[in-house]
């Protein structure tokens, strides 16, 4: 099996006619990767143990009682999402995995770490919030129950969709793992723009993230005065404009969203009477974040006088901006520089299993170009050379992770 | 039975405990408030017929082969709605023909007309579009398959729904009818501002009603640079607040809203894709409804242009703006007077079944004051000592009109 061959398997798995894939974390395409992943590990020479939240290890166990590498990434996607995103990471880790366990076997590559695959439930945070989770449960940053009661929009737990596809596990990876090393596109066009073959990710923008839901009153559309209207969606229209004024006004300092819309009640002639959204704030620093938050808190109360409205923060999260293990970020480099390929640094403003990991061990993150920088879309596309090179680095950083660096 | 202990009954159909209720269209209450509304009018001394759309008529014969004067409204709801919308008209016609049935058949009034009332299906337009759908196909304005094969948010048409609720009907109401009268709750507040008790509809505002579907492109909500997004619910935002400026700065000669907005994909990180809405302007004189449609087509074209959208107008109507029957106008204020009641004129700003039936027939509207303006809302209310005014106003009209006015 080949890197493209297996991506090729993989990309199948949900697949819709324009280049998406739809397999949303614990649903039935989820289910079929999990056990083509499970079925592939073990035709790799690993041994297969599935945690009690999904998450899928693959071990390639050489030395008794030894240290562990950790590399993976997660094969969930976002609803009608691009094939590259998480998969791509995956099917790296396999084949980087099976490659060094070939020559370690054979005895021309030295190791004093052992070597574990993983693929993690539910980084993507669609279906069930919150994202990086099982990532989050393994290092002990999300209580296990509060993850299997997470409920997706139809009150499904995911406890109860685990079981459904046969991935509720019973076992747990109990190996000490001292460095994590991930792969991933890199869903933006600054690689592309730098003329990067291979990133090494220094660090990570901060993120606000927070649920809002505005009550207002019913009214009838036709006949309620103007003044008296108090309409739950005229308010949130103004917060989604708003915020992203904002964030135009500081283009590459800042991003902002505003996603998910739930209205009620839905009628043409009815004024909605409760609208709800998730909104994000993001830049670089946290101090820009939590300015940016004190700002969106004054908008929500203006607003909310200004249109009659009640405004509530129902969840907020926010995400500092790490710096990743800068000695990884030099392994990188100088990995990527050795294989002769165009090699940089930059700072991830999307978040990863690996910005989870890295707040408890020593963690590598690299990137591989998306062409365009299209992301979470039917659109993303990386090159297969590309895709090459991620594993050629990929795999000579995890041969210096299990040799001790 | 009295008005108010029919209204009692009919308000627990599909009641909330807020004092709502949910009956939309074909749906189980619906099922239930027409079942007790057949059995009332045989108790009224009515002979029942359903038609082909679920039309409820009762007849009050007292004159082989002579002209019919027809009197209702409708008893669906908006979602979550309110008690007093279309259901005091059904229950008021019905009380007011039982009281006529009686002293004609007793002898003590003349008529040269019969009498006939009617539940209209589908007045509200929430599940089912376009709204006044069964008296638009009575009066021929609307091909019944087109009726028939609309179908609600889960494609369920109205043809199912209604045989599923037993009224898909097979009969005709074949009379003659010269004459339509219906009395509904103002849903406004301007009969209190002014303290009438009763108001005779002179007229009803133009409406331009425009479903909007707008496409952008799905991405990372937070890699993606600003510019390059191509946010659909961005736009929408922007489309949403603009009319309601717009509105605001016209406020007393323009309402405009939107609602029913759908946004696809659903995730907290994925750029909105597709977002549509119900959208509505509203004003007194057709020439300003189809001026602020030019408007609204600009905006719509510079949004898009702005944002890297296409915004399409999937489906546009336009009602105009209509005078009512002047000497049914007369009436009304002549039998209030009589009363003792405080009447005035009114144009009505919401669309009803009698403004349909109006562009084939002489056609009375009458209102009643609703307490607060509040409509399609639990909070609407109208004072019983109104409802019975407006019950002894419509009685007065329709011994008018069956005695030939």
């Amino acid at each position: 099996m080949s890197l493209m061959e297996d991506f090729a398997q993989v990309s199948r798995f949900g697949a819709g006619e324009d280049g998406s894939v739809e397999r949303q974390a614990a649903g039935p395409a989820d289910g079929e990767q999990r056990r083509w992943l499970c079925d592939r590990l073990v035709r790799a020479g690993a041994s297969v143990v599935v945690d009690p939240v999904g998450n899928i290890f693959g071990l390639f166990s050489w030395i008794d009682g030894a240290d562990w590498v950790m590399c993976g990434s997660h094969l969930d996607s976002q609803p009608n999402g691009g094939r590259y995103d998480g998969a791509y990471g995956v099917v790296a880790a396999v084949n980087a995995a099976e490659q060094l366990n070939r020559r370690v076997r054979a005895g021309d590559l030295v190791a004093v770490r052992n070597l574990v695959v993983v693929d993690w439930t539910n980084e993507e945070g669609a279906r069930f919030q919150p994202s990086v989770m099982g990532s989050s449960v393994h290092c002990g940053l999300l209580p296990m129950e509060e993850a299997l009661g997470s409920t997706d929009a139809s009150g499904v737990t995911l406890r109860e969709a685990l079981s459904g596809i046969g991935f509720l596990g019973d076992e747990e990876f109990t190996g000490t793992t001292v460095r994590y090393a991930e792969i991933h596109v890199e869903q933006g066009d600054r690689m592309e723009r730098q003329g990067l073959d291979i990133a090494a990710v220094s660090g990570n923008w901060a993120a606000g993230k927070y649920d809002i839901r505005i009550t207002g009153e019913q009214s009838h559309t036709g006949s309620t005065p103007m003044p008296q209207r108090r309409d739950a969606l005229v308010g949130l229209a103004r917060v989604i404009a708003a915020i992203d004024d904002f964030a135009r006004r500081h283009e590459e300092q800042f991003h902002a969203s505003a996603t998910d819309v739930v209205t009620f009640p839905h009628s043409p002639n009815v004024v909605t009477s409760v609208a709800s959204a998730h909104l994000e704030l993001r830049s670089a620093e946290l101090d820009t974040v939590l300015r940016a938050e004190r700002w969106l808190e004054e908008l929500l109360s203006t607003i909310a006088a200004e249109y009659g409205l009640t405004i509530d923060v129902v969840r907020r999260s926010v995400r500092g901006s790490d710096v990743l293990w800068p000695e990884g970020v030099e392994l990188t480099r100088s990995v990527a520089r050795s294989l002769g390929f165009a090699t940089g640094e930059l700072r991830t403003i999307a978040g990863h299993d690996a910005v989870v990991v890295a707040r408890v061990m020593p963690t590598v993150l690299i990137f591989v170009p998306s062409s365009g920088g299209h992301a979470h879309s039917p659109k993303e596309h990386t090159d297969p050379a590309d895709l090459e090179n991620g594993l050629a680095t990929l795999t000579g950083v995890l041969a210096e992770l299990t040799a001790g660096y």
